[in-house]
């Protein structure tokens, strides 16, 4: 990539995490967002896109939560990188989010890069970017703000909040901060705390970015730089936790890259390094450095049970909501007993709750991809609940 | 650590490269190592320590081979980090491998960075380093290299070849290769190729070496730097591989760094991540980054069935050597299915084999440490060989 084309990418982020091409909602110094590391930020601003039409009796709203890398274009086409949304297997019209029935709301995250107010985002005090003097932010903090949003929009209460991986996190959270206001919740391929082998490897793609010396100790977009080659790292690094052995082993195994014999060299031979390579360059081209080292943070801060004693099930005491508890069965990231831990203490607590583990060797990525029995699960769950609720 | 600080581990590392705190056996134009990749290595050396005595019938030599990021001082205190020998628990007086009664042989890897040709050795043309001009070496060059070694050494055959991971393949590798010279072989933890997921994380770590600019495209000791950085991060993520989620649980979970709340920064919160930081930082002053390419690299090549149309039985038909392998239960490097293919196509093959594997949560790691059911298995194994080749 030229010297230009780079230069052209930095000014790409600066503008969709400024002025977004979603719909923003600004809250000014009087609405500040209160931040569990004890800061009020104020501006801050949300941008989000909706799908389908709020019905007269605003009962139908379903809030979409996104994970590490996505972003509020769930169900539409991306457009930094022209790709279809990152959902639409699950959300459309006719789709098990129906938004013929539905009206679904997805933000970006607190922290994020694609419009919602983070570290890429222009300070209104000094006119530069906030960098590393952005505020640490956690997982209740990314549900507060989207509970402002929500609030801002007219919608007392949500008929279902749903999400994967860290979606999942905060549908977790809602759950325990906002009780009353979610009638249905759907977290996928989540844990109610990050693991210890899942911090060390948020922290080795974190010093990967650190270690690049064009990150310049956060300062990248003011120097007009950008630490590409850190942040491929990172991803290429995590990419593989989202996989599984076994579908690595289907999907390459030991093939090699448009070649007969090995090169004896460290050219891209097999077919997986060549995959990998490529997840990491592309990454670059939509995603702040910055934002992946906040929003990793916010991820290994993420334990609901730590206020509560650490009892889960106290978290959940008396929940109204009713949930559908989903896992993989080669998720590694986020492995099967984080689920039963959930449902457990959900149990526990005297809540409702239903569990369906997913056969597939597809790894955490599952959540993502074309998963008839996720959808087939999701639509029972939601027909259901929609009943419950009175909703036609 | 200081401008000079970091210029005194350069030249310690040129130091240990060449002129090692090690016995070396050099050969000259006329006894090149033929490699894989078509080229005749010459002059090249290996260094390498013994323990024990030789008996007069030279029946008694164990050779032991080392891991990714091990080398030769396997039983002696290490010359660069003062650590005790990396398999002090298992070989020594009294020890299951009883330096009391076998002569025990460690060589460094051809490619290594301790003694061993390698990339940072001098070349003799050109008086400058090897870097990225060294030939790619494989899993069989390396066991040809210490074939090499022992026939210097005057021994016919070997009682017995034992390693664990890389040290593993070798194993195999000679009990293909050489198949009269080796009475018993012990291959631990490993397997008979490498699978996708472990290339991956390869890829990723040398990607890492690769995307520091302190890495000068191979020529960081010409230059008078060192991709430090770059070599950290790698370690650091293939660190995590070595262990398991359980045992990161145990030894860590969420725990907090000398801290009662966590600081909402990007310090060293949690106790893992400073942990494996310092993984990171400590293997930096021991290993040279471009051995640490070429041996990932390897590894990475080594498929034994590849050259027997896919069918690894073939690759021990008839084979005299009697096996041992071992697994350890909580290893996702090298799971226990990649031992078990092994025993399947030792059977297949007619070879005598026996098999256990070790209930711990230690992961792939476990070879290195205090596992009683593996010195005890390694012990007996050993005994009833020495029993049938007459070793008093």
């Amino acid at each position: 990539m030229s010297e230009h084309a780079l230069r052209s990418v930095v000014s790409i982020h600066r503008s969709e995490a400024d002025d977004p091409t979603s719909p923003v909602q600004r809250f000014g110094p009087d609405e500040p967002l209160m931040l569990d590391a004890g800061v009020a930020l104020a501006p801050w601003q949300i941008a989000y896109q909706t799908y389908g039409t709020l019905n007269e009796d605003r009962s139908n709203a379903i809030l979409v939560c996104h994970a590490l890398t996505g972003d509020q274009h769930v169900a539409n086409r991306h457009p930094v990188t022209g790709k279809p949304g990152w959902w639409e297997t699950l959300i459309g019209p006719g789709r098990p989010i129906d938004t013929g029935r539905y009206f679904v709301i997805c933000a970006n995250v607190i922290g994020g890069c694609l419009g919602t107010t983070g570290p890429a985002s222009t300070r209104q005090d000094t006119g530069g970017p906030w960098a590393l003097d952005f505020p640490l932010v956690t997982i209740r903090d990314m549900v507060r703000a989207q509970a402002m949003l929500v609030d801002r929009l007219g919608i007392p209460n949500l008929f279902c909040v749903v999400g994967g991986s860290m979606g999942g996190m905060q549908v977790l959270q809602w759950a325990v901060s906002y009780p009353e206001r979610v009638f249905a919740a759907l977290p996928i391929a989540t844990g109610a705390r990050h693991s210890a082998q899942n911090i060390a490897f948020h922290e080795v793609g974190r010093q990967a970015i650190m270690a690049d010396p064009d990150w310049r100790r956060g300062r990248y977009l003011d120097e007009g730089v950008r630490p590409g080659k850190g942040l491929a790292v990172a991803r290429m690094g995590a990419h593989i936790t989202y996989l599984s052995e076994s579908a690595l082993h289907r999907k390459f195994g030991r093939s090699l890259q448009n070649r007969a014999a090995p090169t004896f060299s460290f050219d891209a031979d097999f077919q997986i390094e060549s995959y990998l390579r490529h997840q990491g360059s592309s990454f670059v081209e939509r995603f702040d450095p910055n934002s992946y080292l906040y929003v990793t943070r916010a991820m290994d801060y993420f334990d609901i049970a730590a206020d509560y004693d650490g009892q889960l099930a106290r978290a959940f005491r008396g929940s109204p909501t009713r949930f559908l508890v989903m896992s993989f069965t080669s998720d590694w990231l986020f492995p099967t007993r984080d689920s039963r831990a959930i449902v457990h203490a959900l149990n526990a607590g005297g809540a409702q709750v239903g569990f369906v583990e997913i056969e597939t060797d597809k790894g955490h990525d599952a959540f993502l991809l074309d998963e008839p029995e996720m959808f087939a699960a999701a639509r029972g769950f939601l027909d259901a609940a929609a009943v419950a609720r009175g909703i036609a």
